[in-house]
């Protein structure tokens, strides 16, 4: 049986509870009297379960949890009491009748469509709604015991991948026929299917392979690197070019296990690569090894930002950090958890502190147009005393 | 090289301009002056690309097409004229200058998130919003010849995938494994790596492996059949429960190439199936040849619906037709194009008449509690004559 598969954890009722609690505190602050939650990674994290439901967290006491579809898979998932309603239309009558009232309300307003806000405003008229989603990226950025846990096995995935990738990598293959290979194996390893990302048209594919200056393609994504894809209809990715000699073949995949993503990145070279580029690599791999040794919690993640900057600049390879061109991106690294894009983001305007707990993917990366790029990415999570990094890396670059 | 791959057609020129003169038809009937068109999907119906990017298309005249992020790419992929622009803060200056204006401006607002749009409302204060998303999946509904001959070559995946599945199916793998066999088989054959899934939390993994009593689970969404899934964070799709002798193996596919998706499902037997399983499967084979038989432009989807529901109660399999309990849903078939849930809906309530051109995945299935759910899903074209179906099918359940 594959390892992982069918051995997640449940969410605790604890765990539930303590975030629960998290979102009410910051209620308290913002002055909502009561939020009401939607969207599904927001669901599984404030109830264990995705279902077809609106959550409702009053200022104080328990959250109340109403099921429209699946209430048994509701109740088999979730430790909160589950309260079957038929539709939402029978909202107003259940909210009197469980004394959940509120004047100012709390929606994640940056997902939730217009359509159905106006639904949920015509049905609760004298509502004044206010967007409770940077709370909630706050709360989920730090995270538990039991979510490190996850993730870590979610770096399992990773590392088992990029072992597999060195084994089968060859000249004369395309990007297609390894990513083929590598997503079937992560997903017998038990990677979950999909990798999320938060918001309206974000969306990723779960492995990158680009071979040489497929690497330099880049997308409407707000990643440095993209890749061609295999259609303009899915913009990213492996697509059907050949694997070469001496060029580097980068891998960036997403793995996810119950729930959780990380983001990893390696470069692969079959036989030798130019001085300029293995030099880059290098560049990559110091800035890892600086970020490695002096972030901590309290750091800001501008700083972290900067200092990468600041060695690519000595190097001479501001040109090429993060992005060429225009199409640079502002950040050299962001927060992993239930989705991709979470919080933080290690960028040049990012003055929040560090946090313990929090969990960030690191990807200082090199575009060189018309060669190809290199760069490392790894995910850590954030301790006191230091980082803690989530998967293996053997700190070289992988020559076949 | 694999088939399929990096061959893809760009959408060409007059197809972009016959969209966009349907949708200025559909707005001279509501009264919309101009239509600001922002996700993904609609923008790659109507550009031929997908970048951070806003299309305006004015009543008359050209759609105006601005592009954030990547405007390089959007060039390369869309015959329309792209005009660069720095982010949405500058479009109303830009809009004057192009002339483009309008009273009452049609949006996606089945789609467009609330932040987004209060963004957008600031930016254009005189404008009076209405919904245009009705208007778009009408327009989206009819396929080309164009698109049909993506939904074949989507369809030839299918037809692959499920001859591998024969091939690899043993008793004692789990779901899981059997899954990531024929996920790579697809992606190598130029899988496009997603299916897509119109709207808020909708999401869809590539494919079902659910054997026995795993297709009588249901999820959120809206399906008869979902499965265990790995996790409770993606509740859908194979789990890792053992493949075993005597039961009903289904296997739901979505394959995707340049954009387009499609979606079938097989039942595989390994030894031999109880008589009443292998009866409501000819059951469906009996609603599917009957649809066959008398379905063609102009026939309304709900009479379609009507004659399934009449098959399934003339044979005493209403209490399984379509889900089982409460969870029965209110359609036998579902549109199909750049997204899995496209019109024509062939449900309970849908009196539009079927037209030329239309594409449906229709799938009667029956699902029994403790034993597994049988039944076959097949693509069609609808034509003034009949329907035409997508993929290979021999009418025969895979008995190994």
């Amino acid at each position: 049986m594959p390892r992982g598969a069918g051995t997640f954890e449940l969410t605790p009722l604890e765990e539930i509870k303590r975030r629960v609690r998290e979102l009410q505190n910051r209620m308290e602050e913002k002055g909502i009297d009561l939020a009401l939650l939607l969207q599904n990674v927001d669901l599984f994290y404030f109830t264990g379960t995705i279902q077809k439901s609106y959550l409702f967290v009053p200022r104080e006491g328990e959250a109340t949890y109403f099921v429209e579809k699946n209430y048994e898979r509701a109740v088999m998932e979730s430790p909160l009491r589950c309260i079957k309603v038929a539709s939402l239309d029978a909202l107003p009558n259940l909210l009197c009748e469980y004394g959940l009232k509120g004047k100012r309300v709390g929606m994640e307003l940056d997902v939730v469509p217009v359509s159905l806000y106006k639904k949920i405003r015509n049905l609760f008229g004298e509502w004044e709604v206010l967007s409770i989603s940077t709370e909630i990226k706050r709360i989920r950025s730090i995270k538990s015991d039991f979510e490190i846990r996850q993730i870590k096995r979610s770096g399992e995935i990773v590392t088992e991948v990029f072992s597999k990738a060195k084994v089968c990598l060859r000249e004369g293959m395309s990007e297609l026929e390894l990513d083929a290979i590598l997503t079937s194996l992560g997903r017998s390893l038990g990677h979950q299917g999909l990798v999320r990302m938060r918001g309206c048209n974000q969306e990723m594919v779960n492995i990158y392979v680009l071979a040489g200056d497929s690497a330099t393609m880049t997308s409407c994504w707000d990643t440095p690197i993209s890749g061609y894809g295999m259609t303009p209809a899915i913009a990213q990715g492996s697509s059907a070019r050949i694997v070469g000699r001496d060029q580097p073949i980068l891998i960036d995949y997403g793995a996810g296990y119950n729930g959780y993503v990380t983001d990893e990145t390696r470069v692969f070279v079959i036989g030798r690569l130019k001085d300029h580029l293995e030099r880059a690599w290098r560049v990559a791999l110091d800035i890892i090894e600086e970020v490695e040794s002096c972030t901590r919690a309290g750091v800001l993640p501008f700083a972290i930002y900067e200092r990468g900057q600041e060695i690519a600049r000595k190097e001479g390879l501001t040109p090429n950090f993060m992005g060429h061109g225009e199409e640079k991106v502002a950040f050299v690294g962001h927060g992993l958890g239930l989705e991709l894009n979470e919080w933080p983001i290690i960028s040049k305007g990012n003055r929040e502190p560090l946090q313990s707990g929090m969990v960030f993917a690191f990807e200082p990366k090199f575009i060189f147009p018309g060669e190809g790029a290199v760069g490392i990415e790894l995910d850590y999570i954030v301790r006191d005393d230091g980082l803690e990094r989530v998967t293996q890396f053997p700190k070289e670059m992988i020559f076949l």
